[in-house]
């Protein structure tokens, strides 16, 4: 799969459910968002700022996401609700790895750069450093309509969070078909 | 890593923090549990009486593991303990991937035999089917004293439920030191 594939797949409605391990305290936390996920042609207004605000130079982007969330967590029950914007840049040599672009904040700051990668498993690991604090991420399908993903944060101090989400498409009620015999065999 | 070296960096105690999502009915689901790991030589008498009564030889096995668990489930605050024996038969061709063959029931049932693999991030995939559910996990380590697992479990009618491990090794207060940048740098 290539970058742009995942994120077309990636493009509608989700429900995400998710659950929090703070590791130091060794306690739970749970919640539940809704996700837009639209993916953008490179020549859409909001990557071309993005990139230019980040001096990266907007031609190299083979795709842009953009993704909306609606949520609450567990805890304090309150609303978290935002968007961001994603750009993508493969390595010109090796497009199954590039950079990734995240925005941050209000419409004049700089993007967070950081790095992803396709495995060969189809999973998408993404990495991202802001200050201190280093996140990655594995995204993958295990049907066109369930998604999962782990984040890993590391803080100096060591790791802090461990968190996973399980997305199932808006309007399907069953997760997903149960795939060929074939496609599970073999790994 | 090779599935001995990763099986002998799991060896000891862990607290292992699970997170349950029952994806039909969108419910969690969470537990803790100690577990006690430990590797056994090809020849062990667990080892080959495994194989033996899988019909599956011997000789063929590189490694066993004893896995043994101490733990509660949030929702019916029952203990659930148990042990069980793994052995690992690499591809003689391509040893990062193989047969998985794990003990079930009591000492004289045959074990259920699945696949392993050994990918080039060094996290392990196991794949096994046992009647009509087949179960897909992925254990990985950020540290030496911090590793995840995510568990996919298809039943016919579809995926019904993914859980979530964190686990730390017993007696680490801090779940482990920020790796060298040269290592999250790159994926």
């Amino acid at each position: 799969m290539t970058i742009v594939e995942f994120f077309e797949l990636s493009a509608g409605k989700w429900v995400s459910q998710r659950t929090s391990h703070h590791l130091t305290f060794q306690q739970l936390e749970s919640g539940k968002s809704e996700l837009q996920i639209e993916t953008l042609p490179p020549n859409n207004p909001d990557v071309v700022n993005l990139c230019q605000r980040s001096s990266l130079e907007p031609s190299l982007a083979v795709c842009g996401v953009k993704v909306v969330w609606d949520g609450t967590m567990e805890w304090d029950k309150t609303k978290r609700t935002g968007s961001m914007v994603l750009v993508l840049m493969p390595d010109p040599e090796t497009p199954n790895t590039g950079k990734l672009l995240r925005s941050q904040g209000g419409a004049e700051t700089a993007g967070i750069v950081g790095r992803y990668a396709i495995g060969n498993d189809d999973a998408l690991t993404l990495i991202t450093e802001n200050g201190e604090v280093c996140i990655e991420e594995r995204v993958w399908f295990a049907s066109p309509n369930l998604r999962f993903r782990t984040s890993i944060l590391k803080q100096p101090n060591g790791f802090s969070m461990a968190s996973f989400c399980s997305e199932i498409r808006m309007g399907v009620t069953k997760p997903a078909p149960y795939p060929e015999q074939s496609s599970t065999a073999t790994t």
